[in-house]
């Protein structure tokens, strides 16, 4: 079978397509033939700059994929073979608060990822794909849409009537938006391109605006929310735009910190001023990845897939991620 | 000005229609010119039994009205003359935890009602109307829609994806249901009327069933949720279907507790074993009933109304709250 | 090695001690040498009516007990030969909420208990043993001790300053009263005893009472606090006591339903009436266990044990604890 | 009767004593006479740079008091002459979360303040000073008390068994420490100067360090806590000890970001890569203050008090404040 691999710290043009031997289960472990995987900025950042995470090279890249169980190992009882699954992020996070276990074992930086033709997970790593998902659908889900539930459901605890900013169009921002959609609160979409803007505003967003347009944008949405700021903020952004959104929030209002921040440093004064909450927030557990594939059965929602990729042109879809200006997810299909 | 007295315990056809002068705003309050009135079934058995309350008569019914400020007492700084407003059925629950004090202050009980045509009330104890809704549908939420929305968002944390189990289809159950549609939640309807299990699947009810065809109906909310159970259940029954409401929950779910239980008792072995969380309710507060105020104007909600009176008529509408059978609220025009 | 087993329906006198096979640890899985083990009133019920819970014979019971690991099987990494354990009463919950996968795998019910010299214990179902207990001490643990704990300290969130009901002095209620004082709360103690009063009052009860003497014991409770009710029950009595325990409760205030409730109904008025929340309480899981470990070894709390019995004694300490009249735990040393 | 005012921004050595006539309590409202009043960094900041703060002169400087009620104006009901009570932080904040209605009744700050012989509170802006405290002692809890216990008891849900980081030897700090010792937690105090280790060791801290000596703290925390890190960070040093604190709490670990931060920035990378929560904390409501003072009665806590002065020498007081090297809390007796 194929798998990409990164093999070298030079880059999405070093990825390398090898042949590696049919993986066997060992116990409690399924083996899965992969069909679709999707791509992270998580995941074009360890492409990028393998050295950061220290693993051994080669190293299959990406945590986000979906695809058929074709064996179970010994102890096995959650799956068989023929199941439709998606791969969870962390391997070793059923339930509960995260733990420095979980966190040793993400796939596509701890553990070798999913963008292969066959792929062992945990039998606890993985979860049922939805049942009116495709492959390409499901395989959006590992990472994005399970830390915008974690961020504004799990932890946020959003409910309806509440606002919600969210900055930017990528994965996350987009799941968090037909989620807040789908708990009856009013999204607001910060972005660069009328064009998104108007994409947002088709999927529910209650109000838009474009921060080219509007610089101090944190102005304009206590504008909009008679000068009281929002309930949530899922703040995508890094430093850079931190303190624009803690501006933005209400008194007492919850803040997610999500993604790779860019580094950069800010004042952190306003969480204090302000009485707020402020979440770190690493995609989620296993029981929260069954909670969403419930919400998402039960309104039927349909991820926002912006671009799909042959598994040939895994690079491209590299390229693509680095180069931005994307509205939802890039999709490798495996085939 | 006029209203309605309970003046004695010889029940609805004892409610009297008596001149009162006009009631002038002391420090912190507002006088309303009440427009409409809505009963629950609190309000009928304060008035076939006011005894077991422990009130003077004189004492004007209802906890439930809507209507326009005509007047402001010194210190307010909430409402003018013009705003309008609905009741808060305590005049003394701001925030937080209910309190003794909170509980003392209960309209239409404790203190007299709004069926009258002019009121005054604690400028702390009134919300601004919800700008769509007109006079009656206003009316419908202090008590009903508070107490559901408390139950099934404040504490049940209600999400998507959950399911909702509701009992009958008065006031409190019908606000559930468009609170748990509202949040992308799944709600079961059991009711005794097919009429009743259409009109409940026309505002997005998930499953319905007749407990007159399904006696067992616990047996089959469990077969609709592949065995697991509800995640929620909205009991308003009574010890007569707590039981079964118990059997029908899913290991660690929660029931709310609601209503005027009618005596008997209950064997709550189910709690323990597994491990629910009751939670006893009691309408709610007034940030409760702002941030309800939010999510409802958000979702344009419209309140279920099954029939109107007219305020000499007020008899009539108890007598329909005592016979049952009505689908949504009662409410009585003031004028 | 040597097992007491349940063998037949006909009680304590029908447990049987007899020869089996050294069992070996499987994937995941250790062997313990087991040192000691508690008895709760659930063990005594196994024992006495083993039909209720539909397992086959011979069942080994009891799910509490410390040991010293002997083996340790393939995949284990949490524990070496030569560690100091305790039991989990579940042996599948690690964390976050109750499943039903995890009531399915309690010891000394579905599976087999620990009273045994030598036991096999999942690797995920087993603690590290509080460093300054010893073995008859840490065998108290994993029924009563989380049991308390969990309805005390996770689900009650207990603080200072705030006033805890316990009713008798069993197992469970001994523990709520050290885990109350360890938290700055004022433990009220109810039991029948003055003997067992003056004990309580020595391990820190702030006020007791006896019930033969003062059978309206829930008025007196009021007295006790202002008249408001106490903010925490550890409701231990079933439906008998159920009534009073509520009446006895604050407006708001949180009632922990605990261990095997002795049939019969209670009326669940005052739920409502008075806004409580009621918590079914089910033991807990391992990573409370690991918690409560850590709290305990930071106030070096000493278990307190009532009796010990030698292992060939067994059948006398089921039948002291059906005779009840303990304070604290029974505990039978294995050797 | 006399009251301390702030005329001018010329800091600490232009406090003006000047004669006022006596104030008379208004609706709802109580007239005190003050016993004693506490300074906190905060008054400090008020007193040095009042432009910062937009509030007309002259303005009486300081947040927490204590004293005997004199007058109860109409409609009072809480209080009466003779009650000996202690002052809110803010005026309007009795329950629920912070508001920016509570956010713009902080006394000596939006509103006069406590330094004064005589101040008229709102009957809701005070509490019941506890029985067991002197004038001195009951002065000193307002704002570092309560900011203390919000932080560590009702936000953190401060558990037995769990570590607490607290930075220097303030007047927050001291009442966290005594707050963490009352809830048996760890408490592991920083310190420039090893005099106050050594009394924060009396106090019941479980370990001490000196920054001085040990620059880079955080690695030494993690060392004391077996790698993993503390439970709860009471970070009231702002930016520039931020990003250790951070450093030294657990994977999901608990932050509240307290006090006047010294502007500055700092990076947030840890809080998303570590699932922190951070709370803002600006002192707490009135329920809240009631909670602590039941838990200080209960366990008779003495809250620390460095140095008192007589009212003629607040300046030195205020000097003081700015020298630093305080171990508690400094008072001033007004008489």
């Amino acid at each position: 079978m194929r798998a990409w691999e990164i093999v070298s710290n030079d880059g999405i043009d070093a990825l390398s397509l090898a042949g590696r031997p049919e993986p066997e289960p060992g116990l409690g472990q399924i083996a899965v033939r992969m069909r679709a995987s999707s791509i992270n900025y998580r995941d074009l950042l360890t492409v990028e700059a393998p050295a950061a995470r220290n693993f051994p090279f080669p190293r299959v890249p990406n945590s986000c994929g979906a695809g058929e169980v074709i064996a179970a190992g010994p102890g096995c009882s959650r799956f068989a073979t023929g199941d439709r699954v998606a791969s969870c992020f962390f391997q070793r996070w059923n339930d509960g608060g995260i733990t420095p276990g979980a966190m040793a074992s993400a796939l596509g930086g701890a553990l070798d990822g999913v963008l292969a033709e066959e792929v062992v997970l945990e039998e606890d790593g993985a979860v049922a794909a939805p049942a009116h998902m495709d492959w390409r659908q499901a395989a959006t889900l590992p990472c994005a849409a399970l830390t915008a539930w974690n961020a504004l459901v799990e932890k946020g605890r959003v409910k309806a009537g509440e606002t919600v900013l969210l900055l930017g169009t990528g994965g996350v921002s987009i799941f968090a938006l037909q989620f807040a959609v789908m708990h009856g609160a009013r999204a607001i979409v910060v972005s660069s391109s009328d064009a998104k803007r108007r994409r947002a505003e088709e999927l529910g967003a209650w109000r838009t605006l474009n921060y080219r347009d509007t610089p101090e944008w944190h102005g304009a949405i206590l504008g909009m929310t008679a000068g009281e700021g929002v309930d949530h903020v899922i703040e995508v952004g890094g430093a850079g735009t931190l303190e624009r959104s803690l501006a933005a929030a209400r008194v007492g209002g919850h803040v997610a910190l999500i993604g790779v921040l860019t580094g950069g440093a800010a004042n952190p004064t306003a969480i204090m001023r302000k009485s707020l909450t402020v979440h770190g927030i690493y995609v989620g557990s296993r029981t929260m990845f069954e909670a969403m594939n419930r919400a998402m059965e039960a309104a039927r929602l349909e991820p926002v897939i912006d671009r799909t990729y042959a598994f040939a042109d895994a690079r491209t879809a590299f390229h693509d991620m680095r180069a931005a200006g994307h509205f939802g997810k890039l999709v490798i299909d495996i085939g």
